[in-house]
């Protein structure tokens, strides 16, 4: 039996999914965290159980090396050769990659090339696609699939910024938004769940977890989206500030005495809702405190306005809109979050039913049948996609 | 007869107005350019002819010793006594100065303090005011008129960036917004215009100049706008970039071996409408080449795309629009403009009335009478608003 491994590697994780090649459907996954420190644990599921193991300072490679020595170990595969292919998420192609590529030695340099535009992401990714290089036959295609790609067909009046035009041409920069390969997903989950061809569907998603972004999507491609040339850009999230002026990074360069990387990372790491807060980058701490910690409400607070004017701003974009997608960590389980948002919609005939919200499980409309836009809660799955699209490739 | 003169001194010029202290009305007014460089030109209007002087190099103080002897010369004015009071307009107020304010000896180095907010404007705007100090009696007092005032009012949740909640306390760092002396004035007009009480008035107001910035307003006070720490922030300008992900700064300082303050002034500088179209800081220039250059029409495309989800977004944070106002130099001149933003409003039943547009003039409605939202075309006078609030401060 084939199998297709995709491979989620993060700044500090690495998620990985193993499917069936035929049927696509999940045979096992598993989790590695805090990688490269000297808490870094592994863990795979087995018959529902987890099984953790405390490995210090576990680098990516070792973890991938340690996966297959495992999947072996478990039965799950009889060797590498039931491999038939690995998809590996990777953040920044650049302008350089715009589909789906196989990654092989010809290209590897091209895209170590793009470290610089995810320095937290592209090495570890790239660090995975080559020790599979090496644990795998020469034939089984390393197929890089990147969050950028879908962003690729914004219009650039949403996907430039104002800068020197030959400085975006030059260096490549523009939004290249992220989460695509989610974003991307939940407008085809969300038109087949409503019967819609996703060429006719005027779609908000909102990707909130970790990282949020907002994506508004029309005739089957993204218009505009919240994240930017990184995933720093837009709204403010679990430690990431989202949108500042960008002159505030001189000045705080200079009463922090910082250069300009320290700035970012402060942005990047100590901001967004625990910054605000002071007390958690968790939502569900956020939630728990907001009636009785100030701070903890104004990021609350920060955190719903801005979707609310994102969702505004789109819907006039779009020229409205036909439904609105919530999605991710936050995203599916905060039914509180959803509610605010919506409920501040109210001016453009937008109304949730809270039974449906609170009440109901899995994939399904959120909003009232009356409501002008219908409101979704639909679960991501960013490995499945990948796994699609690897299978797309390999097998056609 | 007492008179208020009221100096807008921007970063290479310096705008004056001489009023009736009665009356308010206006005794005249003129103008100095590109100051501090070889090419620098001082104009004053009498009897409506131009009088126009080349002085290589005239700093601002040499400006307004040489603005006195004018205004003596011309027998606007008998004498230094004739003055009631001088209005400054001052950008950056931070935290501080939350209204207008006489500067003294006493509060003058804590005024100077705040020159790192506004680098490029509060310390030709203190170098007037300590110049005037010299020049006029003791007894006459220099009223500084901050732009930042009007957002001091702006709730916490769209004034603060989400980034340390420390840093923004210790630092004052928060939206400061911009020509927020024009947009209270806009707010107040409209209002009058209207018969309606401004406390009543969700209005949002679209001041596009050189520098433009977008404020919605409820219950008589800025609730968000567009412009930031700094007046970077929000729209594409003539010269200045609008929003950048913050990030986009240390990628640049690294491609193009620039600290980061020459990143944030080619941002300020060398973007914007300039930047993208690379023919012209113009709006007329861009929308005379817009059907032919490519470039021209992406730039005017990404400053209506910007403005259209600035609105749309504004509108839902308020929970609805009563008005919509266009003003200052593009805002009030270009109607293709105009036309162009409020076209792409129509989902939410704003329309634009062709005529009362292209063929009106001064202040008026230029939107159809079945429009959801009353759009106007609204003069502004920010000098007027200064007089007015010296006024109030000197008289009472």
């Amino acid at each position: 039996m084939k199998k297709v491994l995709v491979i989620n590697a993060g700044s500090s994780s690495l998620k990985w999914q193993l499917f069936d090649l035929d049927t696509l459907s999940l045979v096992n996954k598993g989790l590695m965290e805090r990688m490269q420190t000297p808490e870094a644990v592994f863990t795979i599921v087995r018959n529902g159980e987890k099984f953790t193991q405390q490995i210090a300072n576990l680098t990516y490679q070792q973890g991938v090396e340690l996966l297959f020595d495992q999947l072996e170990h478990l039965h799950l595969i009889q060797g590498v050769q039931d491999i038939a292919a690995v998809g590996h998420r990777v953040v920044a192609g650049a302008t350089i990659f715009k589909q789906p590529t196989q990654i092989t030695t010809a290209n590897l340099n091209q895209l170590k090339a793009l470290n610089k535009y995810a320095p937290l992401h592209n090495p570890v990714q790239v660090e995975c696609i080559e020790t599979l290089m090496n644990v795998l036959p020469d034939s089984t295609p390393q197929i890089a699939v990147f969050d950028s790609q879908f962003y690729l067909n914004m219009p650039d009046r949403n996907a430039l910024y104002a800068i020197p035009y030959e400085d975006s041409q030059k260096f490549h920069i523009r939004k290249y938004g992220e989460h695509g390969i989610s974003h991307e997903y939940i407008l085809h989950e969300t038109a087949r769940f409503l019967n819609r061809d996703y060429h006719d569907l005027r779609l908000v998603t909102l990707h909130l977890g970790g990282g949020s972004s907002i994506t508004a999507s029309k005739d089957g491609r993204p218009v505009d989206t919240s994240m930017g040339f990184t995933p720093l850009e837009g709204l403010p999230m679990g430690t990431r500030s989202g949108s500042v002026d960008p002159a505030v990074v001189p000045f705080l360069m200079n009463e922090l005495h910082l250069d300009a990387n320290q700035v970012i990372d402060t942005f990047n790491e100590k901001s967004g809702l625990l910054g605000v807060s002071g007390i958690s980058a968790d939502m569900r701490d956020i939630v728990a405190n907001k009636e009785t910690n100030q701070r903890a409400r104004l990021a609350y607070d920060m955190l719903v306005s801005s979707a609310v004017k994102y969702i505004g701003g789109y819907y006039t974009e779009l020229g409205g809109l036909d439904a609105i997608t919530f999605t991710a960590g936050i995203g599916e389980h905060s039914n509180v979050l959803r509610t605010d948002i919506i409920n501040r919609l109210a001016v453009l005939g937008i109304k949730i039913d809270e039974q449906r919200n609170t009440d109901g499980h899995g994939i399904r409309v959120i909003s009232t049948d009356d409501s002008t836009v219908k409101v979704l809660m639909v679960p991501t799955n960013e490995e499945l996609a990948i796994a699609k699209a690897v299978k797309k490739l390999t097998v056609n």
